[in-house]
């Protein structure tokens, strides 16, 4: 009794399961499930002949679990069943069974050189070419099957294409199921004809043509059930939009599944534009002269005082990971490259989540030996800033506007040359705001962003800089302003009223900086190495480093720096 | 009597302080020498006066205090004083005062505008445009003084100029003095006409000029004792040379002394080589398509199994270290990046102490998704080579021929396309020269070497890569050949017979992933966060990872890959 009740829960799990239209897709294991269906209905046949009450409590227990066995292998193929099922289903012949499915796993046996694949973006330029039939790889974006007839928007990167699989005296019937039943984000092969569309199809971005499937292919299929849509991840944010949805995805579950997440149109932009200010910044210095160099980013002793540093186990011994890769920077200087830049990772190991704090974040980073006065260098870095601002104007206009048709970007305003404050005229402006703040007292987080919106007020820029900052808020290394004690030779840039770069002239006089390090209570024993490096005949220099995410963050207005990290670091999160 | 020989011992040090030209320059203290000399004698004459036995000890003891503190301070501008000791000891007024000494401390007080610096190697375009009067800075490289000449080889960078400064009705003998007394490597400021010579001066890079100096300040003093002169560092260390002299630099004084050592000309070159190496990698892969990445350092578990990974403490938790961006590169292709590229820090806690290795390089990645077969990225990486081959041999013929200078450089050669061949056709390769080896046998280290001697010798490239390794000795992500079970779809590329890069397919399906991983006996747990990237669709991609250093050293033929890390990290060394 138990056991036919057992047979019959086999059976039946296993029909909801070949029915379950959610379920995964997975190549190479659809061989198996016949297989394994017909091993476990044969032990329960078995079962049933040796039938006795003892026996029969073991046999379901086992039953039950290759029961679950079965169903957990059929529930991966469950697609690939259903797309048999409709072969079984419909009436006559699949007569274009050869046309579409499970492609077998690419593993470089065969190279289809006969296939003219076709960027999605390009299908316009090829249809005007007179390419009637073209190869495209892309993932369903979305689907939906009306009667006769499959609708799929086929997405690659930001590009997407409407793809209409109907049956013809070509494509059956089944085709067109299959089509339909592929899980979104599965990657797929088409072949399909050009076709001009009359009216605009608003939801794609090639809007004037679609594509007529002849053959279709499952690359790489994706799970039925993803832990976030596409569609949702790229619905826009703006607080003007009150006929957009609701519905949001939040950051960390966009994080967590970073894969699914950075393939909004959005973040396929954040990423490509970061690339873009890599390489102007390292462009626009190689053209001034400046030679890029690689510090090391374990380092033998803490390179400010040792605080928020994180600590590595170096063989037997105890290393750390650079906060700045400053002296190093330095040291190129005092051996002769004149004019340096580095790009690359910098740790620090503050316990701070906030918008704009990461534990690791990449580094813009130069240095540059100067004749007489600091503003040689920091006139340099102003331009190298203009320069960059105006490179990702021009060359990075779709980004800016696909980012743009998601979240609030308002365009970055930057004057040429940009404006420079003396600190005294900042904290000037923020007392005539009605800010109490002191002379030698540091910018607090608050009054960083109000003088940043006063002098977006007075001067409309996104962009200046605060030069001639207290000499007493800066570190010991830093050149004190020679016409007045109380200010020293130092700067920071802002970026919508967020600092994106400090900066100063270093001391390069070895006899100098201990006597600065002394006032500041620093123990010479440990940065001996650091002020050796200036006893062998160094030039006056300055320099400084800039966060790349802040800037991306920044120059696109964007809330959170984990939208400008693709993989970021913070107190909290060290995954993906 | 004691005090008088203490008074007589104080006298006589400082005499000899003042007159020890080897004696360091050191501004701003130079005031203060006349006050303590006159303090300290003043106390002995106090002495002298309330003489008696008990006070006489302890005057004695604080005298020989004294007298350590002022001979300390006294040291340091002891050059200085030999100056002023010169217009004692000169005939006549110093009637060029006002024309040279130690320059006050560059702390950006003046502009200077007026004076208009040329690099040394634009010197000879400065005078066809009719300059004849320039301001140069640069550092002492040698100085020699002969009777009323002094003759100066000022260096900048790689460049050198000869600079003669000698007595006239406007220069002093005094100041031709304090020219030759310049500790080398101190930098100076020369105002000086520009005068064309005869003969060719063989020693300097500017062979048709030298300056005739009019002003001389010195902006930065170096330590009259150096730990290495920069003469001997680079002097050629040619084998085929017998006239060159053997004193050599060891490689660790270099490195304990790296500030020193990278002004050679060689390194001046071989650093802005590796920097086209970094330019040309990145340009050319953009221009194909690649989008540049970042990929984090600190990850949460250890990428390939946890052996020779460095551990971090990160806050209350344990971290590693990336020993590859592999699979940060491999969820971006997942993520619809289609091709990327990343260059960045890569950390291996292998206690290697080989010419190749180091704990902490700089890696080059990239990673591309292929519609068929892997050779399309393999052939992207081939072609990537060449064009920096190519970039290098005709943009950084200058910097080649520096590192020429001083050590062999054989001009390397490469075939377009490059030379492929299969893993077993190098393993045939060996056996046919004598050598013993299984067909699914990891090459040796002298393997590998002989095998690049070989393949110069058949077939006269000093690059090739080698095709279709055995399965057996590669990662478990590897894609095995689906033709033959023995091999896999990976590849391994080789500069003068050195490994310096490694790549494969990788396994883009989870399942497979899964099945490979147990057959490599890895605890699946551990690579859970791996596999699940795999799971919403992914191209089938292939990439690699390229060691920077060794890319330029073995492009250079250099033997030691210290010898392309600016700061390099090993087992035993973390400083610099």
């Amino acid at each position: 009794m138990q056991l036919i009740k057992c047979k019959y829960l086999l059976r039946f799990s296993m029909k909801l399961l070949f029915s379950d239209a959610k379920a995964e897709l997975s190549f190479n294991l659809c061989k198996k499930i016949t297989k394994v269906y017909n091993s476990a209905t044969m032990v329960t046949e078995e079962s049933t002949i040796n039938n006795n009450e003892g026996q029969s409590k073991n046999a379901a227990k086992k039953l039950a679990a290759k029961a679950e066995k079965a169903a957990k292998r059929a529930e991966k193929t469950a697609a690939e069943k259903k797309q048999k099922e409709n072969v079984e289903e419909a009436v006559g012949e699949d007569y274009s069974k050869d046309k579409y499915g499970q492609s077998k796993l690419i593993q470089s046996g065969e190279k289809h050189l006969e296939r003219n694949f076709v960027p999605v973006d390009q299908l316009s330029k090829a249809a005007e070419k007179g390419s009637k039939t073209v190869w495209v790889r892309g993932r369903i974006h979305t689907s939906r099957c009306k009667g006769k007839q499959c609708f799929i928007v086929l997405r690659q990167q930001s590009s997407t294409v409407q793809v209409l699989i109907s049956v013809n005296d070509v494509i059956s019937k089944q085709m067109v199921k299959f089509s339909g039943s592929i899980a979104r984000e599965s990657i797929v092969d088409i072949h399909a004809n050009i076709v001009k569309v009359e009216q605009k199809i608003e939801s794609c971005t090639e809007q004037n043509l679609e594509l007529h499937g002849l053959e279709i292919y499952v690359v790489s299929p994706a799970k039925p059930q993803l832990p976030l849509q596409i569609e949702d991840a790229s619905r826009p944010e703006k607080n003007d939009d009150p006929d957009s949805l609701k519905i949001r995805v939040n950051q960390d579950t966009r994080l967590d599944n970073r894969v699914l997440d950075l393939r909004t149109p959005a973040n396929q932009a954040i990423f490509r534009l970061e690339a873009g200010v890599c390489k102007l910044f390292r462009d626009i210095l190689s053209k001034k002269g400046f030679v890029e160099i690689h510090t090391p980013k374990i380092i033998s002793a803490a390179s400010e005082g040792g605080a928020n540093v994180f600590t590595v186990s170096y063989f037997k011994e105890s290393a750390y990971l650079a906060q700045s890769p400053q002296l190093y920077k330095q040291m190129a200087i005092a051996a002769d490259f004149d004019r340096v830049f580095t790009v690359g990772a910098v740790f620090r190991a503050e316990d701070s989540n906030t918008h704009r704090h990461l534990t690791e974040f990449v580094g813009l980073d130069l240095e540059m030996a100067f004749k007489y006065h600091y503003h040689e260098v920091l006139d340099t870095i102003a331009n190298t800033f203009t320069e960059m601002f105006k490179g990702l104007r021009d060359n990075y206009a779709n980004e800016i506007a696909a980012v743009g048709n998601q979240y609030n970007v308002e365009p970055f305003k930057f004057l040429e040359p940009p404006l420079r404050l003396e600190f005294h005229q900042g904290v000037q402006m923020l007392r005539e705001a009605g800010i109490e703040t002191g002379d030698e007292e540091d910018l607090s987080t608050p009054n960083e962003k109000l003088l940043g919106r006063l002098v977006k007020a007075k001067y409309d820029t996104d962009f200046y800089i605060l030069d001639k900052f207290p000499l007493a808020i800066r570190p010991f290394y830093t050149m004190p302003d020679p016409n007045n004690p109380k200010y020293s030779n130092s700067y920071d840039m802002f970026m919508r009223g967020e600092e994106i770069l400090s900066g100063a002239q270093r001391i390069h006089d070895p006899d100098y900086l201990v006597e600065r390090a002394k006032h500041h209570e620093i123990d010479i024993s440990k940065i001996a190495a650091y002020i050796e490096a200036f006893r062998f005949g160094c030039p006056p220099h300055a320099g400084g480093g800039i966060g790349m995410e802040r800037v991306v963050m920044l120059y696109l207005g964007l809330d959170n720096i984990r939208k400008t990290s693709m993989f970021p670091r913070d107190p909290k999160r060290l995954t993906p």
